[in-house]
């Protein structure tokens, strides 16, 4: 059965970097389906072959260490550009040549949107005027993927859907978080339901608090003005750490499929407590990085957040109770992506602790996402040759040294192949992405609101502004930061909380 | 205060080897008392000077890294030896005189039974005699350390304690075990009660069945004759596997303080259900190494064991139902000492399982004591770039990578400063010995009973007879070797169960 991968926005930055170098991949381990094609679709005139070169340009760029020329030649005959504009019906029909085959056998599409998403609907509207969107053969599919952001709030992410929902069905639509490709995002479900030793202690009664941590090191790039317009908020929090919050919180989904997987997260979604805006400087804050309104393409007034810390609540049975503390940001110490499940202390206090470390004298779980990716269980041990002292260490696990052989792959390479095979676990659904949104939006109405919290401006290379700090310690917490939760040995942990 | 060690069995092995380093290492840490002095007690003829030559030649013979010139000149002068019959009154009131102070001020007396058993009840009668064991002043102890074997049976442990208590009372006699002495040993303490997240898991709904190893790739070495009218269930069963079967499953003490301690592992040792004599086949397996028979000093139609495994239920709340499987064994493929805590299957099996590693998808805390003391947890980890399979990783944590700076002291070091110190908590106390006897007891009643187990051959460099494999397999498990337990990257782990 014939098999098209369209691609819009073609020439743009995610085709070069990402999606063919994803596809590529697959393409190599042998798993792109026989008879696939991947046509290129972009405004700008280019022959198939200049568009090759700039493809195999990217392989080189971004895996180098994987191209190999006769895989490339091989590969290179699945691609196809065919220029055209997203607003010209024309151009569809001309496409549909393609796809659909001669003889109405099956054929098979998918259709990559990588571009603005206020081109979603229309490119959509247009496939379905083309007669695109409906295989032609019994068994064939057509789907729609789409990047993020979807939407900008509650309203414009529920009238992209409705858009998109008058011409194809919800199961057609693959909404990418290309956080949930990612190896060690999956990994939390092997943890929490592979294994029978976590589920029991993963409740109110043996946790005291959950961290996320999403960090990145780099600014606003090329993106300034998208990002001025969008904040962290909507850029970071809704997407991909609201997505760790669901996977860590949720309940056993009955199998790990997409709507029982979705589901669950869903329930999360709708069990956080909503942050009264009056509440707002308490639970919330927000940061600025020093410099951000100098960027070309900012505000110089901007108001901007490039760091959001927030604190919530999940009002289920499992988690009553336990705070959860998140925080993400632009221009941190570390690139960081970390969980840290943080353990009650033990019902009685039996052991003297190495002086110095007694903040330090509980349990906790860290899954690191990236990028050392891992896991990390902090316990208590005896110090040898100390009577009955006993001081942290950890029980370490890094997949590089489990793994080596097998390097962690992008994201997208597992994303594509998910699409291609009709698997959307990995996907978010739409009430999913509204439940999140609301949140969101709640968060956003705080912020303007009579109690809204300060913008505050934080160090580049920090760890965020103070008030993120403050966040945890008026409950006696504190985050548990890369460097000192991994400390070297000897660093006895000592911690000072104000 | 004046303070004596006088150790009887001066001129021998374990006073060489053992206990002149630990109080040479407890001297050049600095925490031997003052005023200490250490008295030889021997039959053989020798200066104090010789003593010390030969005590030296020790030194440098098992702790070489540590000797020191100028400490070991400092702590020769608090050397001396005696030369004594133990059966002389003569001797042991010559000895008085150096032990009690001219002056009638406090003077503290630890006494070092290193002597064969047989002659316990005669130095402490000898001891009473010259009033060595009432303290002259107020406030100075009086001690016995005694060496195992504490007894044969139960009957002569028994009226060995008799005989000791006709002049001491319980709390003057430290019965020493030297695997209490162990930092490992200790650490499953604080494993257990200095963390929150392990206890909750420690019991019948979360663990499948527990196992015990105490290997040896030694044979009999020199104590032939003595082994030969002993056997490894009393040489290794009766002490070492049983104390830590105590540790591992008691409950948690209100103290780390040695009668809460005791009481707790007494409650352990009183809910071991007897093993009737027409089961011993089913639960008890007993081998002896190809080539015991050869051995200079072993009876050539000799049916001691040097090898057995014991499966044994606990009749308490927490342990209902849940195996215990011990072996402990001379000439096997490896020293090593483990606990392993295999925990029970997840309740439902959501990912798949990497082809050939089925057997292995639980989780399991292993705990070794020696040589690579550390600890391991095994859990299911998300194969990279492999769909939603699953395979087993391992949490490490070893010693010898996080406490690198602080040797693990030997266990007599330990014991022998909480023995001047007055802390009996890693000492055997008169109930715990006996209920340990007589369970041994039951077990050597079945041995010659109708229902007798086969003694089995086993090679030398094996896991012991096949038996042993089979008191696992019968319940669908099997022992977790080093070797396969913390098998290399790539292995797939692949077990076949016949």
């Amino acid at each position: 059965m014939k098999k098209s991968i369209v691609i819009f926005g073609a020439s743009g930055d995610l085709t070069y970097r990402k999606l063919i170098p994803a596809l590529y991949m697959n393409f190599r381990k042998r798993r792109l389906p026989a008879d696939t094609q991947i046509i290129g679709f972009s405004r700008r005139p280019l022959s198939d072959d200049a568009f090759r070169d700039k493809m195999k340009e990217g392989l080189l760029a971004f895996v180098p260490a994987e191209f190999a020329q006769d895989e490339w030649e091989s590969f290179a005959r699945l691609l196809s550009y065919h220029p055209g504009d997203v607003e010209k019906l024309n151009d569809y029909l001309a496409l549909a040549g393609k796809i659909n085959s001669t003889d109405g056998e099956d054929a098979d599409g998918l259709f990559y949107l990588a571009i603005a998403p206020k081109f979603y609907p229309i490119v959509v509207r247009k496939l379905d005027e083309a007669r695109l969107l409906t295989p032609m053969g019994k068994v064939g599919y057509r789907r729609i993927v789409v990047e993020k952001p979807f939407g900008s709030d509650l309203q414009t992410a529920e009238s992209l859907n409705d858009e998109l929902l008058k011409v194809v069905s919800e199961d057609q639509i693959y909404r990418i978080d290309h956080y949930l490709g990612k190896e060690t995002v999956q990994n939390i479900l092997v943890l929490r339901f592979g294994n029978a030793i976590f589920e029991p202690l993963w409740n109110r009664n043996y946790i005291d608090h959950v961290q996320i941590t999403v960090a990145e090191t780099v600014g606003v790039e090329h993106r300034a003005e998208f990002y001025d317009q969008t904040g962290l908020l909507r850029d970071m929090f809704q997407n991909h750490v609201l997505q760790l919050l669901a996977l860590v919180a949720m309940e056993p989904p009955v199998a790990i499929e997409a709507n029982a997987l979705r589901d669950e997260k869903v329930k999360v979604l709708r069990s956080i407590r909503e942050i009264p805006e009056e509440m707002s400087s308490r639970f919330t804050v927000r940061g600025q990085y020093h410099g951000y309104r100098d960027e070309p393409g900012v505000n110089p007034h901007s108001e901007t957040e490039t760091f959001a810390a927030v604190q919530l609540f999940l009002d289920n049975w499992r988690w009553q109770g336990v705070p959860f503390y998140l925080r993400s940001g632009k221009m941190l110490k570390e690139k960081l992506t970390e969980i840290v499940i943080r353990f009650r202390r033990p019902p009685l206090q039996m052991f003297d602790v190495l002086s110095g470390v007694t903040e330090l004298s509980t349990n906790h779980l860290s899954i690191t996402i990236q990028p050392d990716e891992g896991i990390h269980l902090r316990f208590m041990t005896k110090v040898p040759d100390g009577g009955m002292m006993m001081r942290p260490a950890e029980l370490d696990f890094h997949y590089s040294e489990t793994f080596h052989e097998t390097p962690i792959p992008e994201s997208y390479e597992r994303l594509l192949l998910d699409a291609l095979n009709g698997d959307a676990s990995l996907f978010a659904r739409k009430d999913e992405i509204g439940l999140a949104w609301k949140f969101i939006d709640g968060i956003r109405r705080g912020w303007i609101g009579e109690a809204a919290p300060a913008l505050q401006p934080y160090e580049q290379g920090s760890w965020g502004p103070p008030g993120a700090d403050r966040l945890l310690w008026k409950d006696s917490r504190w985050w548990e930061q890369e460097d000192t939760l991994h400390r070297s040995e000897g660093d006895s942990g000592e911690r000072t909380v104000p």
